[in-house]
């Protein structure tokens, strides 16, 4: 056996597996030669094989599994989506938020989460609708359904949009899985690569991270506290946007509501071009006074109404719906069978017994009223850390605040991750990164003090 | 008033409806004068609106609404997806069958869908799955649930695809909204658009209307009744292909089942490449002795098994999943999220249960009783038609079945859905065009005899 030097045994052993990586002998995925068995094979001490594989799991050529030793690196997926998941730097990502909240257990605080606490949900309404759909006719229970979803929930949707004066025929309304599901589709009917969109800045998180699996160009539009900023909107339909993607209703993060001023200005500009305004109407349930709807205004001409019920009935049953005109339905329910077949019908049953229930109506205003009463609660605990909010919500479960000049709320939503209290950083929410002085707080998570003992904690680290 | 030409007239009152469309005083989905307005407003009769409206319809500037009015026409969605839908000739396109099945009334006959009879699929299951669920813990039904969906359904699944000798830890699956939503997401992690992807021909029509969505080339290899032709699929190799999408199990539409040495033969090839297999487990639960699967060959190297339970529990509570590799896994969760946030929580303990409970593995064994009876009976009641099967299938539902020489299955399809019998004609199945002599039958859904007669009546015809 020919004695070399350590380093050259290192790379001798590196050298060996990208060979046989190269050559496919070990292909994506395939599990490398044990360290003993590799050692014995190359007459190399163990050592030298662990050291070897350490530096190509460095180079990313392989990785290691705990307790299931080395793996080739699977093949690498398109850049196309790839872009979308900017690890270095995951703290800000718009996807971070989201999967640090639905992975988060039951110790962690989430004031940075989205959606309601467990015990804030109709629970007793699901059960009683689940044992009414248990004896639904045999068709509900396990065939396909309708293209356009479950008939007697979108007449419901079309009587609850009344209520904003927004017009619909129950065949104008098509379901789909989930809201988010709605906005993907309604993407996928417009929008072509490098495609310009416009959205509001700060907006909905999971807007970025929608678009850009789209491939598409965003433009943000700064938002005011009552609609986006008009000189700033008229100057970006010069680049021909195909999609406005807003909320009109309560805008998250910032919890401000479209004023009628401002819808009309906005309408009178896009009657003048091609762009469709997709209004995600999603918290219209927790409203008090109902802001203007665009579609209120303008119908389906150049609007796509899009919502869904899982902010205040249930996240677990996904249900959403696109309201628009007939033309683009048609073509939405193509699209949805090529993409996803059909929405799940059952579900569709379930959710239409439980908003039926007269139940229903007051476990809405019962969250209203918390909601009410935590926001106070929020803007009270928050106000002796010099976190002040930028406007006081007239509804729902946002409050956007701005931290004392000097912090950065990245650097302590990454102190308090480390506490198990999970924060919505306000670049999240801002494709120019203008938010970085702004948390998102969810006045329905945010009772617990251990947040603001964390928050204190982490501004006097940071001071 | 000027007196005009009776064609003049009408000229006029058409210039003056598309000026106000061109000038945008009347917007896309604005609704029209009515016809006596019109007449009164231009002092010409209401025959002569009623004609000019005639011709604008069918120069597609405006619509008509039964009730409504005339409305104008809507602006048109981007041309990536209206390719996908040429209506001049809806009736071999890949989404016509299932558009027609959907939407059918319980009077039409179905031979051509690709499910089960409702009072084939165990209800008693559902109810009982229903009644379960109602007393779930809060968060099972409130909740977003875990990112890779319901933990205890995952590790079923994995157990399950042992009986097919695939080894998957449950974290190396991932829960989806259907099967036709996991090869959607699949899609979109690895294609952009004018990728070449591999499809079997004849392949499910649903592949197509997929494809087409994501806007790539495909190339279709014609399907042996074992597997891909060897030839074509190495020809084919050199176009470097992103994904190779295909049934191992029971082959839709042809029943034919993948052969252990051609699998072997397809994987040599494959390991050579980039290419990713995905193998649409979908029939699994109907085969008497499973097939090879790639995934069982390859492990999840080079290969993503997806899979649903519409089939053989119920279509109408939607799952599906994505077994593969760790790293594709984790991508595919950030793109669930970017793209429909969760799927159904709800609904995947609800199929966990019906799974789970020892009634479902006797329902799958009677199932699979009714279909051999029903494939016998189906291949002896087209006997005397001259309709005869390409091959006759181990297991599952489908036949495909050639028709006598000179007859066209679209021509024959079309005469047969004007007396309410849908059929699934060949091409819808075929990029190349090549089955226009195929018919494909649903063996579950071919017990009546008016499907024969209707059949017969349709050949006479075209005689």
């Amino acid at each position: 056996m020919e004695k070399l030097a350590p380093s050259s045994k290192i790379e001798r052993v590196i050298t060996f597996i990208q060979q046989q990586i190269d050559d496919r002998v070990l292909v994506a995925g395939a599990r490398l030669p044990s360290l003993r068995q590799l050692a014995q094979q190359l007459g190399v001490s163990i050592s030298t094989v662990i050291e070897a594989y350490a530096r190509l799991v460095t180079a990313q050529r392989i990785e290691a599994r705990a307790g299931a030793g080395y793996f080739v690196t699977g093949i690498r997926a398109s850049y196309a989506f790839t872009a979308i998941a900017p690890r270095l730097d995951r703290e800000v990502d718009p996807l971070w938020i989201s999967r640090q909240s639905l992975e988060a257990n039951s110790t962690h605080l989430k004031p940075g989460c989205g959606w309601l606490p467990e015990h804030w949900m109709p629970e007793d309404l699901i059960r009683k609708a689940l044992r009414t759909v248990s004896r639904s006719a045999t068709s509900h229970l396990v065939g396909y359904g309708q293209p356009l979803g479950f008939t007697e929930l979108r007449h419901l949707i079309a009587q609850r949009m009344q209520m904003t004066d927004v017009m619909a025929h129950p065949d104008q309304i098509l379901l789909t899985d989930s809201g988010t599901h709605a906005i993907d589709l309604v993407c996928r009917l417009f929008l072509n690569p490098n495609d310009v969109v416009l959205i509001d800045d700060p907006c909905y998180f999971n807007f970025h991270a929608l678009l850009k699996t789209h491939q598409v160009k965003t433009i943000s539009i700064p938002w005011t506290t009552t609609g986006p900023d008009l000189e700033q909107f008229s100057a970006a339909l010069a680049h021909k946007p195909r999609l406005y993607i807003t909320n009109s209703g309560i805008h998250n993060p910032t919890g401000g509501q479209l004023s009628l001023a401002i819808a009309y200005q906005i309408l009178k500009m896009v009657e003048q071009t091609d762009l469709v305004i997709v209004e995600d109407d999603i918290f219209a349930d927790l409203e008090y006074v109902p802001a203007p709807r665009y579609a209120a205004l303008n119908g389906f001409a150049q609007v796509i109404q899009i919502g869904s019920f899982s902010k205040t009935l249930s996240a677990s049953m996904r249900c959403g719906y696109i309201a628009t005109q007939n033309q683009w339905v048609e073509q939405l329910i193509d699209l949805k069978i090529a993409t996803c077949f059909n929405n799940n019908q059952l579900n569709t049953e379930l959710i239409y017994h439980a908003l039926t229930d007269h139940a229903y109506r007051k476990h809405v205003e019962w969250l209203k009223q918390q909601l009410a009463l935590a926001m106070s609660k929020t803007i009270q605990n928050l106000q002796p850390l010099g976190i002040a909010p930028w406007i006081i919500p007239q509804a729902g479960m946002f409050l956007w605040c701005r931290l004392p000049d000097g912090y950065s709320a990245k650097e302590i939503s990454k102190i308090c991750l480390s506490q198990g209290v999970i924060l919505a950083p306000g670049n999240a929410f801002s494709t120019h990164q203008s938010a970085e002085q702004f948390l998102r707080f969810n006045v329905a998570q945010s009772a617990d003090q251990r947040i603001y003992q964390a928050l204190q904690r982490a501004m006097q680290q940071l001071n």
